[in-house]
């Protein structure tokens, strides 16, 4: 039997028709978790899941699930999915991709009348991003049992409103219980975010782990002063020691290069004012590297870093650890689907690591689960110049459809 | 004849009476010129003035003038004063002092019925801190000729807000043209802000010259990235470069000690998300010195400073000059004058550099002028502990007041 197929062109009109949804001037989207634009979003979501057949329920995170029938419906779920949230100035693809893929692969399904073993679900994740409600993949963490459902209540954005407060005011406080049904199976189909595939010439990147990751809080307690009367020996600054912990962090990634990253992606400066020695500063550090070993490595160095720093710089300061995402491997059955779709659809392809993180990470601790990536332009991402082709787009979801259907027949072989 | 002296209850009454217009939990005061904190401690401060027999005329930047006549009103006045604004988290003494100093001025010489020869006029100047609109000394500065009044109009807050629109809000739009009328003299007491009288037992610091002062924008571009997916060595770090060039910054200071001070007060970060390799970094830089020469030097190691940070770092960086206060010398009739008081009234002095920026550089430009410093705790200034003691408060008051006499005693030996 020939493969099925998506409609290349429908699938590339939703990416194009939802973003508009807090679409930015420059081609992107900012659309924070649980924001308007996050229920507008929702809202067409669930509109066009339902127009193709599908029973949509929402679990008390916000989490939305729409469920096509198979053949046996006490089987529990195949599930696609992915977030609609995006990064402050995020591109058109991060997430929203693998969300709209899973509809497109309803879509195909229906059109071929194609009726699969078990259930199929496409699966928005709450709070993906972790950029409004820290930490990350804060509602498949709950899913998952990493988080439980009052800690992601609790969390608040930088005006001090709350998940819960925010969840309820767009409409998205749903009545299922959270955590669910655990799927069969799941796949996550995502732009790579990355270089490596396009430096390549690959089309698919089947991904076999992901890295772990780690982050932190670096306090920096000095003293304001006026700017112009404290003589330098006398400064207690806590912006030089903000400079020198940016510094260190980098070096900490280079000294175990090629595989480690880590990134200062936030700075808070108090009071702020030009002409004030800031008394205070905030360092966010994210490290990252797929050895547990080296991350313990990593953060040793990084606490001897901020001890140093501290007394070099007349500061005190604090390290706080407060997320940590360990690396996975991912299911051997559902990367061999993958495999098997993507060899008998004769695309290019390549193994390989996911350096950010995703809800697959959480959802592989409860379930079987995959990744597939599809290049993107110059490796760009959580950036509104993110672009990748109606190719690429056509490919990822090709293998995704297809991987869904290898890998619904190994239970009714 | 024996000195007149003010009362020290009474003038560390009025301090302690205003500190509550804007006061924080921590014993500070925020009160961001033009806001309706501002407006408080403005409406208070015109109402006591008038109580004290004072004309009060507004000029079209905000800048309040308490007139006391003096027996020939065709003269230019002698003028005290400061302002009335503070940091975000300032104290209760940062102008405050000079302002309410004034006032007592007022008191202590209806008190003791002495008719001046010239008109006496307390000034309050719009703006001076700077951290609301950029630059300081803004009202000032209109007032001697170095900004425009649309200049001043147009400044804007990192909300949006103008200056000109705030100044209507509040009410303190006047409609007195500014420039106005030279005063004949012009003293300002102030706050030392730095540790040196403290530490040296000094009860009075005579201000015979200030530092020059230049601010700098630095802006940084590289491209935001998902922090778990570029590798290190192919990154476009804004963050990066922001934390070298306040180390840079630092060592520019440190390599022309011991008069030389650099500081980095405000650093913002785009888009500012822990998983966001950052695109774009602000920072801001003071350098001050009383050498001008010295000052070119710096700006010259700057300017190779953020070349050097751009090509290490993969990012681009421009520095823009947007600010330049140069170095004054105080008037020698003004010194005279203080140096008199002092002497007489038996205070412990010394004579000094003011390292921070004052409305006096600016009036010096077009009057007479001199300044009188007093010691605070530690030296702590911009900054919620700021502290002096009550003793300290009241010498500096009967400095002033007896550096006003013994200058007006000229124009009529």
């Amino acid at each position: 039997m020939r493969n099925l197929e998506v409609n290349g062109g429908r699938l590339w009109g939703t990416i194009m028709e939802t973003a508009r949804f807090g679409g930015t001037p420059k081609g992107g989207i900012r659309r924070l978790s649980l924001s308007d634009s996050d229920r507008e979003v929702r809202d067409w979501f669930v509109g066009s899941c339902r127009e193709a057949g599908c029973d949509v329920t929402i679990d008390e995170v916000g989490n939305i699930f729409a469920r096509r029938s198979g053949r046996d419906n006490t089987l529990p779920p195949i599930a696609v999915g992915s977030h609609l949230d995006t990064q402050p100035t995020g591109g058109k693809f991060d997430g929203v991709y693998g969300v709209l893929s899973g509809l497109e692969v309803v879509h195909a399904l229906n059109d071929a009348g194609y009726e699969t073993e078990a259930p199929l679900e496409v699966i928005d994740w709450t709070n993906e991003e972790g950029t409004r409600f820290s930490p990350p993949m804060l509602a498949s963490g709950v899913f998952a049992g990493v988080f439980t459902r009052e800690y992601a209540y609790a969390r608040q954005d930088r005006e001090g409103r709350s998940f819960e407060g925010e969840l309820t005011r767009i409409g998205y406080r749903g009545n299922i219980r959270c955590p669910g049904q655990k799927p069969g199976a799941y796949f996550e189909l995502h732009i790579e975010q990355g270089p490596v595939l396009e430096a390549e010439n690959k089309e698919i990147g089947i991904v076999t782990r992901a890295q772990g990751m780690r982050w932190y809080d670096v306090n920096i307690t000095g003293q304001d002063g006026q700017a112009g009367c404290v003589p330098m020996p006398l400064r207690h600054d806590a912006a030089l020691a903000c400079g020198r912990m940016i510094e260190a962090v980098n070096k900490i990634a280079l000294d175990h290069a090629p595989s480690a990253v880590a990134t200062v992606g936030m700075v808070e400066i108090r009071p702020n004012s030009r002409n004030v020695i800031p008394g205070f500063a905030l360092v966010s550090v994210d490290i990252r590297h797929p050895d547990e070993a080296v991350l313990d490595a990593m953060e040793k160095e990084l606490g001897e870093a901020v001890a140093a720093i501290a007394k070099a710089s007349n500061v005190k300061a604090k390290l706080t650890p407060f997320w940590n995402s360990p690396g996975v491997r991912f299911n051997e059955a559902c990367l061999g689907a993958i495999r098997t779709a993507v060899e008998s659809l004769g695309l290019r392809y390549r193994v390989m690591t996911s350096g950010a993180g995703h809800d697959a990470i959480y959802i592989a601790r409860i379930a079987p689960a995959a990744m597939i990536f599809v290049p993107c332009r110059g490796g760009v991402s959580h950036n509104e110049a993110e672009e990748i082709t109606r190719e690429q787009a056509r490919n990822g979801a090709n293998a995704l459809l297809n991987a869904v259907i290898a890998y619904d027949k190994l239970l009714n072989p």
